[in-house]
């Protein structure tokens, strides 16, 4: 006879499987849709949303979740599996599955909506939309806190990152807060004494292409459960089995792709590096998305901005791009400076690690204002151009393509996400610190494009343990520590003081 | 209070999605999809066609397809969809859930396997894949026909084009059978006194490319809510919100991509313009494949390949590819004797418009005989064989790549499908004469390369039609007879005598 467990593994495999259709359709949507088929695509993809939601909603699978916790016989890898179909069944339950839909098809329609008003620096169309994702997202919140009595911003950042909470946010930003602005002011008054020269592009996007493909398979992307495409905003997407990334391309600047490619390929690696045979179960999928930005972050700023990273890729880029031999610009001195360069922006995801914070500590201001009723959306503007003068000092006055409406998250209805970015900031500091303690030849390693070591050291602390461990639980089995933010204050000031 | 029929209405909008998800992510499996990732992919859409069977298995969907058959306050349109309703539901119902889901994973799985092996010409372990697939089709013919008392074959030929039996099939290829060898021959007597010139090559894969998006632009194919990219077997697929053809380039021959791209795009019109209120109901798709072939074929053969076409395309053809202004193989002459070259072949969809109906044939034999069980997946090879030569006076001994395995159809579980093929053929035709009959500037239109007589005229008489009539219905309707062979042979000998 099956037991519950066994049942209830057969109706999450299931789930995957819709997973699967909604990951491709997804990346598809945001790397091939003609512009008109949207609004077929997000009843598709709502109605979907629905389904998963009404599965989840069947008082069997509860029955059979009070069953299974009741069983003595799961090995600890099913007791965390069930743990994860608990919190799934959790998350799912507590909103009507009408609101699902609903924030599927707008959250959508508010996304295709934004890349169209941000080309057009549209702000006084987009506002509406966005004020009904928000109100969304808000009715999402005091559902949860409601249920939950966590507070209703606790409630969203909970979903991006289990068990998060301001408190714990507010208690790692705060060193960062005191610390940065001096540690920027210093930096720039350093950089300012040797400057970098740029390399006279133009860089043909098929040389940039080719140059990342090859990066790509040094850092062990598999090709053959994979593939790289070109899309608005950069992500990683796709399923385990067939991972998705994207990038974007300027033809004047190859370090933005260039990074962006060894950005996502973290993410990539922890996802074609989740646990084989856990893939189908709730389990095998990956950790909260501080984990997951901990191990892009290790592959872009430990890594790849690092010297050593440096000594490998300048010989490919200088094949790629056909650069002369006593050309000053392509040396490692000056390809160091250059990928190194700290310089306030308007731009998150253009930000070097220094200035990055600024952006995260803003965004998540100001969510968690408009979570808790403390800001309205017509005043994000404003806001936003307040706080950029206070934290870059740089404005944004008019400027809203690239302030308040630079992100695909809010407009796709993820508030509570933000933060998770400078979390995995620190992650990917904390692990790389622990790497080099116990294997001193790491940098040695990565500078001769063997990039073996990291893997098997990520994949045996992170990335073959699905999502058993909570960030604290997984960090302290690998570094035996709690995160912490000390590591990340050190790199920085170590790499650019 | 909500009728049944509204009611239905709902469920069937809701299967529509999922067809939507279906569609995309089967589009992707053929143009994107890494080698490694189909095993998840086929598990994937076969959770999906079991979604999709258990939908239609809903005891409660029966009483409301009864409760709504006794509505009297339908229109026209809403009966119309309401018998397409209770025909998918009694396609659904006669198959067991398990054998769906069964299918759709072998199917898929066989496919994949099938683009690897023929490659390698690798008949031996293609057969007990194939074996597979073909016993799966058996039972579920042998499930449809003792519902429904139609022989097997006839069972599987009325999925691809509603109604038809093979006694049709035979009256329709009877008068083909006879005539076509003469035809044949006469032309193939004729044209060896006028051989074509080949146009000097290699054609960038690029220009072709242009070329063909000027071409499918100048057709009517509408870019905002669709796209053309490259698969192993080019196909019209995605949703008609979002149509996504494919062809394959050949850079010694740019007249296979070229015609590919207008036999798509005649897919393609049919399905961006059906009706638009209908889209995500039964009605509002297309009428079977005999129709969807006959508007693929009218774009290729009866326009495509016809001097007035090329009066239009030529000089386009010169631009993408550089054509020097007195080489003499680009003339008018010399271009249609190029695109009407009649030559017995071994692949079907390079085949001219005069000996397709043979491999259509020998493949109509082949999957009837095996269905009946007259035949074994084994002595395919042999069986083929001899008949290409008694069709075609070639030989396919060894070759099984360009023989029993050239086809996408088989191994993806479609038999019954290839009959429509020349059925279309045969609609092509019959609309246009009847459209030259009706505006007698219609070729002088197309030489002017102005596409919309014949645009608005499909549309009128086949395209904002959905699925309301079959076959012979749309042509009576259209045309004021039902589907008869001799206006295709008139062609021919017209065109090539």
């Amino acid at each position: 006879m099956k037991t519950a467990y066994h049942k209830l593994t057969k109706t999450f495999k299931r789930l995957h499987s819709f997973s699967h259709l909604g990951a491709i359709v997804g990346w598809d949507e945001a790397v091939n849709m003609p512009e008109k088929s949207g609004e077929a695509r997000a009843e598709a993809l709502s109605e979907l949303s629905f389904f998963k939601s009404e599965t989840m909603k069947d008082p069997a699978l509860l029955e059979l979740l009070n069953q299974a916790e009741e069983q003595n016989d799961l090995s600890e890898w099913q007791k965390d599996n069930l743990s994860n179909m608990r919190r799934r069944w959790e998350n799912s339950n507590l909103l009507p599955t009408d609101l699902v839909r609903e924030m599927s098809k707008k959250n959508m329609l508010c996304n295709q909506a934004w890349r169209r008003y941000r080309s057009e620096n549209n702000w006084k169309d987009f506002a509406p939309l966005l004020e009904e994702v928000v109100n969304l997202s808000k009715r999402e919140a005091e559902i949860r806190s409601s249920a939950s009595g966590k507070s209703k911003y606790n409630s969203l950042l909970d979903l991006y990152e289990p068990g998060l909470t301001t408190d714990a946010v507010d208690k790692l930003f705060s060193p960062l807060e005191k610390e940065l602005p001096t540690i920027l002011a210093q930096v720039l008054e350093k950089q300012k004494a040797s400057p970098f020269i740029s390399p006279n592009g133009p860089f043909s996007i098929n040389s940039q292409r080719e140059l990342g493909l090859e990066i790509m398979q040094s850092l062990g992307f598999d090709f053959s459960r994979g593939r790289v495409d070109v899309s608005h905003h950069p992500f990683c997407g796709g399923v385990p089995e067939d991972v998705r990334i994207t990038t974007r391309y300027n033809e004047a600047n190859f370090t933005e792709s260039l990074m962006g490619i060894v950005h996502e390929t973290g993410h990539a690696s922890y996802e074609q590096n989740l646990p084989k045979e856990w893939l189908d179960q709730p389990v095998g999928t990956a950790q909260g998305m501080a984990v997951h930005e901990g191990q892009s972050l290790f592959f872009e700023m430990q890594m790849g901005r690092g010297p050593e990273f440096i000594n490998f890729a300048l010989p490919l880029m200088k094949k790629h791009f056909s650069a002369a031999a006593n050309d000053p610009a392509w040396t490692h001195e000056n390809m160091a400076r250059l990928y190194q360069e700290v310089k306030p922006g308007l731009i998150r995801v253009d930000a070097d690690e220094v200035t990055y914070p600024f952006h995260v500590m803003l965004r998540y201001d100001i969510e968690k204002d408009l979570i808790e009723n403390k800001l309205q959306v017509k005043d994000l503007p404003e806001v936003w151009n307040e706080k950029m003068q206070q934290y870059l000092d740089l404005s944004t006055e008019g400027n809203y393509a690239d302030g308040v409406m630079q992100d695909v998250h809010w407009p796709s209805g993820s508030l509570g996400y933000f933060p998770t970015y400078t979390l995995g900031a620190m992650v990917a500091a904390q692990l790389f610190t622990k790497l080099e303690s116990e294997h001193g030849g790491v940098r040695e390693q990565i500078s001769k494009g063997d990039f073996s070591l990291v893997s098997s050291w990520l994949n045996e602390k992170v990335w073959c343990h699905g999502s058993r461990f909570n960030v604290n639980q997984l960090l302290t089995n690998a570094t035996g520590e709690e995160l912490d933010s000390k590591y990340f204050l050190a790199h920085l000031k170590k790499r650019y003081l």
